[in-house]
């Protein structure tokens, strides 16, 4: 591993709370040697967690240096009051997807949180629990750190260390900027999902059977356990609200303009409205979609052992790195399609030199 | 190629409109030796399509068999009519995504639908254009295939041989089941993803930064060009705003349930409709999300040519054939993550034989 890669935190981690979140970054933690300590209130919990990798179980002697609180949004702060009380001399950082809520809550009862550093990794998966956790669930991912103007330089460098140690990447903000940006582009999204997918409740078989990609992305989320995300939404409503309301005029804009289609200017409304969406898209960042960073490549490969492995011997021996690759079998077809992406400037070479090697290029 | 390969069609083959769709067809017949004539109102399009190895222009002496019209819907009643005439023996499809517009448009004005079968592939891509055609954008697809009471089973039988050529899954359907089909999985996603991706238009840097692979899914077809999409969605009308309305309703009650979170009840109603968008979802057949047909394994390998290919080398070693696989960077690692689909049977072995390999399995 490169220096890049070397392990910041030298102290005792104490997690409280081993679902997804606790279990993941117990197990990333458990890899690079460091001791941690897992509690919560189910023992059973403990235990399986404990089982995995992701920690041993909390000894009443421990003296954590850094506390995880990886517990639902509505205890968050009930939890995070109680561990600054039992280790006065740690420092106590949580995982809560909503930053303002527990915050307020500790405000309320005067709790000292100069020893607190909210938290929030943009990270997760749609099944949950310690039997799903990855301790790669956090790799490059963005992670939220909230400092207060009390919060002393050493507590926020330790609770940066950890999220270095975990692979993220720490972004500060304050609390208010974070519950306004995941209420935008976290919480809307899986609402309009969820919305979207309950439309094909009562669809047809015939229906479903043509659904294509488009749906099954706009869906994918709407897979998500209902009993988190209420608990989510209902502490960011002040964010959410506005946007909500903003998506009910567009959708009701869209609506008018179809249901009198004839009418002068409806398709302007429509027009207008799927070009901010083009707009909107277009403002995310990253690989995904419109990415003009890389050009794609699309070869056919037979279905069989040993074809995708050929290929990329080949494109080893062309000192290419693939940018990303994905393989996916045609329904009932003899055959795969192989599309990966490779940096602009080796696209043409490429695929001549494939193509003399007598691979199919699409 | 097995005997389900062969070729079916032995007939000429007309292509009218030589976008995406029309060039797609054109290379995936063109692969099998058909010989296929392309026209298109833009001359330049059509050596476009041909030099990319669509077909050649069409002749005045040219005698189809079969002609697939691939127009947008607002043109494609004029342009199956035109070809209905000049052509009176052959058989003229179409791949409009709207059925019931153009059908219409073709009884009102009294033409000879005899030898008319409406035809809707279930494939596209977010760019247009024969540049992004590709021969296999048909394979494993379903293709609807609306016939009439009327239509001489030859004339089916020619449009179903056609679509099988093209690896496609013919789908005898009314155009009224097809349209309402449509309206549900394929317009109705396309306005709520691009609604959702309008809300992103004026985000904070901070915020988008914060995006993760959920938006990114809901918003992805926002990217979609609204110029054809408007001719779909007004075409397509009565199906759509049925279901927006209801849409509509579903948005509004959770937006009311957020606004007074406290009050009771509020909780039930937001857990009822994520509860339901849970059922819509699982809905939806095949691979994506709750695929419980394949285990995923995931590999953490280094960032540099060689790794992938010696990874599916020993798995080939092993007699392992890879169901779906997906190679993802993280921003900012030095390491990629391989994660890929097996027969459930296998991972447990596969998974010790990878780590006795020093592969790091996560």
């Amino acid at each position: 591993m490169s220096d890049t890669n070397a392990v910041r935190l030298d102290a005792q981690v104490r997690i409280v709370g081993t679902g997804l979140l606790g279990a993941s970054i117990g197990l990333a933690l458990r890899s690079q040697g460091i001791d941690v300590a897992l509690a919560d209130s189910s023992p059973s919990s403990v235990h399986l967690a404990s089982d995995l990798g992701a920690g041993r179980p909390a000894h009443s002697d421990d003296s954590p240096k850094i506390i995880v609180v990886c517990v639902p949004p509505d205890v968050t702060a009930d939890v995070i009051e109680a561990e600054l009380k039992a280790f006065p001399d740690a420092v106590v950082t949580d995982v809560a997807s909503v930053k303002l809520f527990p915050l307020h809550q500790l405000q309320a009862r005067g709790v000292d949180i100069t020893h607190y550093v909210g938290g929030h990794p943009l990270a997760g998966r749609e099944r949950g629990g310690a039997i799903s956790a990855r301790g790669d669930l956090f790799l490059g991912r963005p992670w939220v750190v909230c400092r207060d103007e009390e919060t002393p330089a050493w507590a926020l460098a330790l609770v940066e260390d950890l999220v270095l140690d975990l692979g993220a990447v720490p972004i500060e903000m304050t609390p208010e900027a974070h519950d306004e940006a995941v209420g935008l582009v976290s919480h809307v999204p899986q609402i309009v999902s969820s919305l979207m997918a309950k439309q094909l409740e009562g669809a047809s078989d015939e229906a479903v059977r043509l659904a294509g990609q488009g749906v099954r992305d706009v869906t994918r989320i709407a897979a998500s356990s209902p009993g988190l995300w209420i608990q989510i939404l209902g502490a960011n409503k002040d964010s959410i609200v506005g946007v909500l309301e903003n998506l009910q005029k567009d959708l009701q804009n869209v609506t008018d303009a179809l249901r009198d289609i004839s009418a002068p200017g409806a398709r302007k409304v429509i027009a207008e409205e799927m070009s901010a969406g083009n707009a909107g898209v277009a403002r995310l960042p990253g690989k995904h979609g419109q990415n003009k960073r890389y050009a794609q490549i699309v070869v056919l490969i037979d279905d069989r052992p040993g074809q995708l492995a050929q290929l990329l011997t080949e494109l080893g021996e062309l000192n290419i790195n693939l940018e990303d690759l994905r393989l996916e079998h045609a329904e009932g077809a003899q055959m795969g399609m192989v599309e990966f992406s490779v940096v602009p400037e080796v696209r043409e070479t490429l695929v001549s030199e494939l193509e003399k090697r007598n691979w199919r290029v699409a």
